[in-house]
């Protein structure tokens, strides 16, 4: 595929600076890119691969100009969506399937499909099932009973919606993600043994979510788990019985949010964050990798550590515990000075 | 639903305080509760909720009746496990599928299905296996060669069960756990590389146990793997080869527990904690949330931290962490004090 | 099966001490071994367990041979790795299905499927795959569009690889995992929410690597994701996307490595590490147990630690922590000290 420079420009209501004539026929890394390739610069790690590289244009910030001069640039606002927008126009790899439903799915009574939708093979879809326009379930999904999907949502091979789970539009799933397993609930009844609390309650998924691989998301133990709008959840993280979840939220690989947690909107919980229960994540808060987290944050927090805690706070703590052997220095020469003074004899 | 609330006082055993002519449409948590629904009362936590709520009646401890004048209310030994018990009764949206075998369900030679078993569409079912009474197979379970399952199980949809895992009765597991996977067993044999060990041992699991979604519990490398009665393991555990958990414990969500080590009767392993191998956790003891347990801990204890230790030992050791500064000020302090001893005429 | 222990001697290249007359029955860890059983010692942790043993024969080292006097050994330079060649030879309980394709399973078009291969119930493959010779597929498997397997491969029951996943030969693949799936890749693009950046990579996987149950290795954002020769992936770990990972390495359950970090060839992960992207650990190092790693590690370290840092500076600084109290009462000893000598009438 060859994509004139200006066309991409175009759709992206941004100015060329440099060959206007460019053609496009890839999207690469800076360190990557070969003659042909649209590349992008948002970051100063990369810096040092800018002279090498052998991109034919670079989208980037008007702020980062001077280090592209004599290079072929698009100027853009936000350099690394436009880049994704290229992306997804012209040089995505997913090629949604046709519309179908296969032959050997099974479907359950009063389920309804709404139109364009396309289902793969071997999926399972219990009774009172909907489903909205255009909507993709791949090979070996399994839609329990009264689950519902909106509008244009995927679901990648694999993914396991039990009952009651509502879910929004354009909505992807992907493979091995399990949605409304039962919450962890069990009342200790020694010495007996735990007592099952059943977990009659559901899981609400609003539009524009994204849920990796092998994610768990516990239905309520009465009411809903709740995931807003927009927010993504990576590989591996577990999201317990009655958390909710805000909007536009980033929950990075294997973080765990214990049951009835509250995390608001623009919060990013990184990479194995854990949260004990019934607890609050302000608004537009960031708890850093492996943090644990056992009370309420509030909003536009920087916390880390376990027990997490304002990183300026964590920073003075560490700060200090490396001075402690210039204490311990500090206290054996006054020992000496103060000895010093008691035997002046000596 | 309308039930009467002495029915399910006499249900319990409890008496009522209040209004016996009560009726029951529906179960909820005291600040979601509406005019008909029952709730209980467990925690301080939920103190404030109590006035607002208008929940019909509660079930309630005898010691917290004096908060619930002019409410009405069933006096239970144990609230939350009654609680538990009308939900089962009455409103568990569980319902069992009807006793069947699914067409599509793929049956290996020898295979035993015991009386009143449902097993649903593209189930695998391996030779040699044998399956008790009343057992539930939702779609999509793989059933390994010569597995055992008792009676009265519940596998979710997508449980992987593999070769000779040795299952008891009431036992249930839910989608995408995988049990009796190779565990991770490798012979260094530089330059080479690694060498497998063939892992040819099995699983045992007790009755009434539970396992969450995405869990992961691995088959002894010789000899079994075994979770004991009424253990119940959370979403996204890893339970390495050989390792043997004892009964009544509960195994939070991503914990991962590494090869041979020992976990004892009533231990809990709260969320993400990680235990080296071939340790010993004695019995009632709990591992608080994120800590790392490098050593066998005796019974009854409570540890935190990585490396986890006594919890006092750990408050006290962070206490003397927050007074590092006050040190080095007493410090300061005495350095002064001693200079004007040391040159008396300045 | 009874194996005369000079046929496994002779199988090894190693000598036997002891009864050149005794039979093999089969194998067992030193305290469950009864008569007949082959066992093998490498551990001072179970050299308590050497004298009561009822195993008949043992597989030992040269240099511990005087703990096994009037015992029955096969003296070996890596006695571990010789236990489990002995195991793969006459014990393995794993036994390959018949070469088949089964009839359930769905292929696509354009699909290549090598000799002698064995393709079990209900597996999926898509357009434009190419499988080598020998691989065995067992039940639930699917497998992505112009996704590569080559020869000797063992897909164990529900392994997903999605589109364009490049495997070598001899590779494993552990129930659950997930290959190939999008990266955590979105553009913030406030107030909207975050843009999806489509994942238009890949996965290579070289020959020799095993990948455990439901484990997770996304694709690249652009370019691949790598795992190299003989490198091996435990239970629950995540790869992020454009991760690559050297030969050999061990990469142990519940780790997650971020974006874009490069992990060299014979080091160790430990369980539950954690690495932000875009970081290099050297060869030979190895990371313990839940340690967090932010920096690149040079080559042949052990790290520890959160933040990670050399065992030795990370044992000084907890020893040092562990003096705090100490120190505390040498300050007030020493201002006991200095009061007396500033009010030497008291």
């Amino acid at each position: 595929m060859e994509i004139p420079l200006v066309e991409i420009a175009q759709f992206l209501g941004c100015e060329i600076e440099g060959d206007k004539n460019a053609v496009i026929s890839g999207v690469a890394a800076l360190d990557k890119a070969q003659c042909g390739d649209l590349s992008f610069y948002v970051h100063q790690r990369y810096t040092n691969q800018i002279k090498q590289s052998k991109a034919t244009a670079f989208i980037i910030s008007a702020k980062d100009k001077e280090q592209f001069t004599s290079c072929t640039v698009i100027i853009s606002p936000n350099p690394y969506r436009d880049f994704a927008k290229v992306i997804s126009k012209w040089f995505n790899t997913f090629i949604p399937p046709d519309p179908n439903v296969h032959p050997t799915t099974i479907i359950g009574n009063n389920v309804e499909i709404g139109e364009n939708c396309s289902i793969g093979a071997y999926c399972v879809i219990e009774d009172g099932v909907k489903v909205g326009l255009n909507t993709i379930l791949f090979p070996f999904c399994y839609i329990g009973k009264n689950t519902v999907l909106g509008d244009n949502c995927i679901l990648h091979p694999r993914v396991t919606l039990l009952d009651r789970v509502i879910v929004g539009n354009r909505v992807i799933f992907h493979s091995g993600s399990v949605v409304g397993g039962d919450g962890f609930g069990f009342a200790p009844d020694p010495p007996e043994g735990y007592f099952k609390i059943p977990q009659i309650g559901w899981v609400e998924i609003a539009d524009d979510v994204e849920i990796q691989c092998n994610a768990t998301i516990d239905r309520g133990m009465l009411g809903a788990t709740r995931i807003g709008r927009g927010s993504k959840i990576d590989n591996l993280v577990q999201i317990a019985h009655n958390v909710e979840i805000g909007e536009h939220s980033v929950i990075v690989s294997q973080v765990g949010i214990s049951g009835s947690s509250k995390v608001g909107n623009w919060v990013t919980l990184a990479g194995q964050v854990g949260l004990v229960g019934h607890i609050k994540i302000g608004n537009g808060t960031t708890v850093t990798a492996q943090s644990g987290v056992a009370k309420s944050i509030p909003p536009n927090m920087v916390v880390t550590g376990s027990p997490a805690q304002p990183i300026a706070k964590n920073r003075r703590a560490l700060a200090e515990m490396n001075r402690i052997s210039v204490l311990r220095k500090k206290i054996a020469e006054l020992e000496n000075r103060l000895s010093s003074l008691e035997q002046p004899d000596k």
